[in-house]
């Protein structure tokens, strides 16, 4: 069955390796050489488990998976960038409990029509977003199927040190947040309009639009400063992946606190993103309105949010953005300025 | 478009809820209770990660992803078998390492038409896994997406001991085996061939498929053999799940040796898989010569394949199959009473 009005298909590249040409041994060997190795690797990939060490007799572990055409599109998104993103979203959350990220494994379900390189580009990025911390990939499973999807099991090490837990956050602490805020939507919504291209965001790229297509295409998380925020005391951390509010309300509601946002803390934040809404023709009031949102509900940031007693000083990365108040007579909850923000929560990853 | 010939779908229960009628929030909380606690878990599920104890300043780590119509088939097997399933066979791969199982995460990407009692189902079956070793399901992620799969992350404390590698057999050896051999593939077939019906395999069936049905469905790995192994002195070992003569194989060349099986020790599992054969239809000869291919090559069984020295007391559960003799001219290898066997290698999970 043909039809003549049907744009041909892409023509493949001559000489493109795709994942059906290949055996999973084959595939394996492509990838393995571009896996990072870590310290706290004691017997990596090739057996039937890993051995990781944990020195202080205990380990952190996450999980978080990534579904083609709910969390990446492949016309916008490489190898590279799904590998890094998925490895980030993961060693944030290790970072948000104050542990050093030390080991992952990664899953990958891929159709056979995806090339080969597609996937050795998913092992750079992986190892692109370990490298900072000297986290190690430890082992991994393989299988065909209909769907991309790429699952991720991240492991730390606390030090020694209590975790940091959401719950802990008190009336009086500082609120301090660690890396951007609303980058990573404000690349979204442009690449969604057609107001950039992938290309503006590819690693190297030094346009007006690179800092948010990137954002999106590349988290990156503060991980050092998670660490360090255990250190220092946090009281409590969470890392800020479903947007501001509605991390900082899973934080008030844990702890049962009001965590109050201070306007003028944030107004660099919405200032920096001005040019992107403008970008995608909103001008004035319109244009600081939507960048005030995507700062306070862009989700995929993953940066820090976490709080302190008045007397610790911030560590390196943490600025100011408000203060842990009394729970209120309505409950816990997320104020700016001591009202209720007039946006949006965030987002439900699971549509619902 | 309507076809008056297809069958009408089928009529969707009363009062039944499917997974897209939920928020994720509300399905989390149908399934978290359902979810197994274990010592080893000092801060469980609902913070950003969790924090499991690693008493020997080390964990053993490995991962495995199910995909639906690859992995299992929803007509055949429930949520709770593919929960037991999926959670069994990275229990084995901890066990082959000599570790005890402590936590366990768990992804699962789900359509929005699946009810939301086979989700509550695989948390079941995976508690169920979990219960005989006291592990743990401390976290996990749960997406929206086309295509069910379920990944499993699964960790173990070596308890001060050795891992046991696949690469530590020596000639001279004891060759050993725990579980069961060829079950799963028998049980597989009968299904394939409508010679048995899921529910002959159902937990309490007791009609003449059950053995190999309920093998295919919910296959039982001798976890605590593979810890008494460990603590036995077990040279080498491995988890059994793509059939004795590859992942044999899999140990001869990682160790550099040969690994000969002894055809006699193999006939009770053989004659234990001929009604299963005759089930099929084959007699005679072919039915024996099926029940040993199943021995041979069937996978997903999840036995432990290990050597001991020779002077070493099996532990309980394990009986010797064969032994190991020095590498031939012609390289590591598995041999079956000395010969090369006249039966396919198992197989590649990838399709390739």
């Amino acid at each position: 069955m043909t039809d003549a009005t049907a744009p041909l298909p892409a023509a493949r590249p001559e000489g493109e390796v795709l994942v059906r040409d290949l055996s999973e041994e084959e595939l394996l060997a492509r990838v393995f050489p571009l896996l990072p190795a870590g310290d706290a690797t004691l017997l990596g990939p090739g057996d039937d488990a890993a051995v990781v060490a944990a020195p202080d007799g205990r380990f952190v572990v996450t999980t978080d998976v990534l579904v083609e055409d709910r969390h990446f599109r492949r016309r916008w998104s490489s190898g590279d960038d799904v590998g890094a993103r998925a490895a980030v979203q993961n060693l944030a959350d290790v970072a948000a409990m104050g542990a050093r990220p030390t080991a992952l494994v990664v899953s990958l379900v891929v159709p056979g029509n995806v090339p080969a390189a597609w996937v050795e580009g998913l092992a750079r990025g992986v190892a692109a977003a370990c490298a900072p911390v000297g986290a190690a990939v430890v082992g991994g499973d393989l299988s065909g199927g209909d769907a991309l999807v790429v699952a991720v099991t991240a492991h730390g090490d606390l030090e020694g040190r209590a975790p940091v837990v959401r719950s802990g956050a008190r009336p009086g602490d500082v609120v301090a947040h660690a890396g951007v805020r609303g980058r990573s939507a404000a690349g979204l919504a442009l690449l969604g309009a057609g107001a950039a291209s992938p290309a503006d965001g590819a690693p190297g790229a030094s346009g007006p639009s690179a800092p948010y297509v990137a954002g999106y295409l590349r988290p990156q998380a503060p991980l050092a400063a998670g660490v360090a925020a255990g250190a220092a005391g946090a009281t409590a951390m969470l890392d800020v992946s479903d947007g501001l509010l509605r991390d900082a309300g899973r934080m008030a509601r844990a702890s049962g606190v009001v965590v109050d946002l201070d306007a003028a803390a944030l107004r660099p934040a919405v200032r920096g993103l001005e040019a992107a809404a403008r970008a995608l023709g909103l001008v004035g009031r319109a244009a600081a309105d939507q960048a005030l949102d995507w700062v306070l509900s862009g989700g995929e940031d993953h940066g820090l949010l976490a709080t302190f007693p008045p007397s610790a000083a911030l560590p390196a990365g943490f600025t100011p953005i408000g203060v842990v108040r009394e729970r209120a007579a309505t409950g816990p909850r997320v104020t700016l300025d001591g009202a209720v923000p007039a946006v949006g929560p965030g987002w439900d990853h699971f549509g619902g």
